[in-house]
């Protein structure tokens, strides 16, 4: 099974690469609370060394959908849209998405999604804590 | 000037689009420390009302550079590469990095970045507190 390619993590850096979005099919996440096996799903936080967000990319084949609703415990969530299009499903409400669309879905929403497309869907999902962020755009900067 | 399209936003979450990654181009962001224009960049993070992440993607075109090295107060950074070629320089380490290269850049390290390709570069950068994340991969979610 595919897995992420760390090139180099030491305490001020990592480097990595997961390889083109389009072959992301050949990547399997297996769920260890459900059991089951998603496809075309890779999580980078930890091969990261990541301490401030979870991030994953998965590629969902036409017709193919997460077939569950879930909610979070602490973390926001921050769908973007890398190719195709699908369907969101947020507190019951429908949200058509495409190329360039981004989400956020706080902790306390049910949420779900599909491609109802008849192409590849491919998103990148971040998970950061809810409401820990404090300097947004260029303010946390210096130079 | 280009601005991020907000579809909705409530309390649960937000919807909005930036757009096919190629016309970022269209984006032009003021940076208000600089006091220069950045074109091709968008930030996205407070339109959508993001309480763990900032998020900005950006388009550079061939032989461009982010001409200075910065650091970062609170803010872990991560740079995903959508699309092209380019060349990160971290603490003085030159980064060759490609669609599907994945960096996380702590605070005290020193960054710049630049499009050494004959064609475009596109790079989101996710910026979180450093050290905030408690739940990684799927132990933060429930169904």
């Amino acid at each position: 099974m595919k897995e992420v390619e760390v090139l180099k993590s030491v305490e001020n850096y990592s480097v990595g690469n997961i390889g083109k979005f389009d072959d992301l099919g050949q990547y399997e996440y297996y769920h260890p609370l459900g059991k089951f096996n998603i496809p075309g799903k890779v999580f980078v936080g930890e091969a990261l060394d990541m301490t401030s967000i979870e991030m994953s990319v998965q590629l969902l084949k036409a017709g193919a959908e997460i077939p569950f609703d879930h909610k979070h415990k602490s973390n926001e969530e921050i769908y973007v849209v890398i190719k195709g299009n699908g369907e969101f499903i947020v507190d019951d409400e429908r949200i058509p998405v495409k190329e360039g669309s981004v989400i956020r879905i706080g902790t306390k929403a049910k949420r779900r999604w599909r491609n109802n497309s008849d192409s590849d869907l491919i998103v990148m999902v971040i998970q950061g804590k809810e409401g820990s962020l404090v300097n947004y755009n260029v303010s946390d900067g210096y130079m």
